[in-house]
């Protein structure tokens, strides 16, 4: 059955059938104007990331069940990178008229499961039809009584850390683009990001003084760091193993996997500063330093191992 | 300039720079991870709406600015339909990329200053390519520690009310439709609707059982309302006055204006049911009674002077 021949309201009714038990968070969910979702801490956290067919996802690369884990995880990656705990989704889905509603419900089943990791869950969200399958979410957040780590407190001497992977999205892509489908650890990636949720808070309870999600590349979202911080970063590359599966991809397919690692999005880990001499648990890669960006020979204020990176893009410009 | 010659990190940069000034809920504003606003209620009220072009607007019928109105419009009024207080915007924007950028800023410049009109702003968003240019607004709101009204609280016996206009944006869609451009009156009524946000925290404190934003259309939408409460609501027809405008353009066009008044959408009034013996200030119209579910005899609970409404669609379904 399409979206077209269930209706509006038909879609509607399939697809919040999936989305599972309400959290405590949740004090009106789908079904009527307006959520209400609980805000114990009196201010909300709150992000919007768009998701486009063609741009950000191919429906021959990845079920709508993995789509579903990838728009709820960008936007549940941003909460967590203001250290915040997310509590609820809105979801917008346009949709072409013959798009089959199983395709929309493995959608829902997706969003669910991958918000059900936060304690999150989907309180609301419109549906159209359009010639381009699009989804739209906005995540909440609360922020525990905590001050937010926004992008602009990084200060020279800072640690500079990663939780979670990294490149492995990007090589993911790579491999899919050139038409393979293994090794799966790293197409996988691609599909469904393991995102290091609890870590954003952990580095809020740590001290960290900056943090921001990995989502166009750890260069670039560095970049974004050292320009609202006013200071420059130097990354260490040899902060980095390559693992085995990447390091072979990369033999196979021709290219340097440092690329992956400094240039790639899309896996959503943390990138965190925070002040000398804090001790990070296992869970953080310390990469490199913050440093006064008079220090820095670079226009975007991140250097590696001390020089301009060549190696590649630092990032993705969604126009380019 | 198109948006692709100023990359997306331009585009944002130039659309940030026409939000205006934040309102006091704005707590931490565009360009981090998240955005952070305040909720002294501890709730928020949050809901998301979608336009896309060709379905809900046209380049060659409304200008930027109209779109961003109308987008804002139809997301604020969801939170004033709560009986809430808007607080802040998350605007996503998917554009083709060789959309002027001028296009994107003026469409910012619409949704800054409908927002304006309820104490919002915009807080945050996101921007990609898309073939088909497409607008996800989320608002959220502050219940200013009321109960938020909801479509499952109307009783037998209720007054049924609506306050703003009704018909206009859907008279004006026809008139669009047939190639005319006037009466003025109604062709802007579907370029910018004219909400009466004030009047959904009045509704709450006048103690409105029940409440919905007459986005659908007026029949559909009261549906709504007498599903969820499962009520029946009688509509009187001629409790509405056709304005003289609206009369001579039916007349043109050989269409009985109560089909936009019964069944169009998007001028964005706020139905509600009152108890009975409630004072209505002007602001508000009494159109109809809200009678058992077994007083009823239609299927989706909503009569018309006591039978079943034949003047045509009782409101939109985006997919068919």
């Amino acid at each position: 059955m399409t979206v077209a021949s269930a209706g509006e309201f038909g879609l509607i009714a399939r697809v919040t059938a999936r989305l599972g038990a309400a959290s405590p968070f949740v004090l009106l969910g789908p079904g009527d104007d307006a959520a209400v979702v609980a805000a114990p801490d009196k201010r909300v956290v709150a992000s919007t990331d768009v998701l486009v067919e063609g741009r950000h996802f191919r429906r021959d690369w990845s079920s709508a069940r993995d789509v579903g884990h990838r728009a709820a995880g960008a936007n549940l990656a941003d909460i967590a990178a203001m250290g915040a705990r997310p509590t609820a989704l809105l979801v917008a889905l346009c949709a072409p008229a013959g798009l089959q509603i199983s395709w929309a419900e493995e959608l829902a089943d997706g969003l669910t499961a991958e918000a059900a990791k936060t304690g999150a869950t989907v309180v609301g969200g419109d549906t159209s039809s359009s010639p381009t399958l699009t989804i739209a979410v906005t995540a909440l957040g609360d922020l525990e009584g905590r001050a937010p780590v926004v992008r602009s407190g990084a200060r020279p001497g800072d640690i500079v850390a990663v939780g979670g992977r990294i490149g492995h999205a990007a090589a993911g892509y790579t491999i899919l683009s050139r038409g393979f489908r293994s090794p799966k650890l790293l197409v996988d990636a691609h599909r469904r990001p393991e995102i290091p949720y609890h870590l954003g808070p952990a580095a809020a309870r740590l001290g960290a003084t900056s943090m921001i999600d990995v989502s166009d590349g750890l260069l670039a979202d560095l970049g974004h760091v050292a320009t609202a911080s006013a200071v420059g970063i130097d990354v260490r590359r040899s902060s980095f193993d390559v693992p085995e599966p990447m390091r072979d991809a990369a033999i196979a397919l021709g290219v340097d996997p440092y690329g992956w690692i400094l240039g790639g999005g899309d896996d959503h880990a943390l990138a965190a500063t925070f002040p000398p001499g804090t001790l990070l648990p296992a869970d953080w890669l310390e990469i490199g330093e913050v440093l006064p960006a008079s220090h820095i020979d670079a226009d975007d204020g991140v250097t590696v191992d001390g020089c301009r990176y060549t190696g590649g893009p630092p990032g993705w410009d969604h126009f380019r």
